[in-house]
């Protein structure tokens, strides 16, 4: 085995631990919600651009923000649910204050005819490790 | 750098590559649906552990059964919703055929008062790397 074999060796030992199976994994008391979203249809692409932003900029910036699913439903694309994962509430209530999350609520406030927010615990998270 | 340095290095780098930010990244056309279930409140907790087992052998067995996430209602705990990711339809096909998945059925149907799937489509899926 060359340098380069036990670097992709250890490499793969490592990831598979790293990834894991369930994304709440290092969270004590995950805080999850489901948010049910009824769009203007007019205005339904522009929202995905604006929902695509803040969903990739919370993640990516915030180390409570776990995981945030958007879906828009096949027979009525306007009806939309986020699946929201946080590592807990404080890490929730940190999200509304960051500037990502106050853009996205200035620029989409006309665009959301309604809001049903769902708090909600885990009975099983588990996603592909990849 | 010492092998061993060389190691950590390498795996934090193909780590963060492996985990990467979106679940459905290697999935060209991923299958997506949200599962509305109601289920018997006096059988709740019998419900909980037959959906925990069948959640984990989908993601641990079926190479397409990219994400399953199951979670109740806080003010409502046996209005149960589940998201659901698939790599893609055939996936969720060959899932409905699995023994495990038979025998959930088999065992919750009587604890299964309402059942409503909704086909959807990826707005923005993004979950934290680990």
């Amino acid at each position: 085995m060359d340098a380069k074999q036990i670097v992709v060796l250890g490499a793969s030992v490592i990831a598979s631990s790293l990834c894991g199976h369930a994304i709440t994994d290092g969270a004590l008391d995950p805080y999850v919600r489901v948010a049910e979203i009824e769009v203007d249809p007019a205005q339904l692409e522009v929202y995905k651009t604006a929902a695509k932003e803040i969903i990739e900029n919370s993640v990516r910036l915030e180390p409570g923000v776990l995981a945030l699913y958007s879906v828009s439903d096949i027979d009525n694309p306007a009806r939309v649910t986020v699946f929201e994962i946080y590592a807990d509430k404080d890490a929730y209530k940190a999200h509304l204050e960051t500037p990502h999350f106050r853009k996205y609520k200035a620029v989409t406030q006309d665009m959301v005819k309604s809001l049903k927010l769902r708090d909600a615990l885990p009975i099983a998270i588990s996603a592909k490790s990849k």
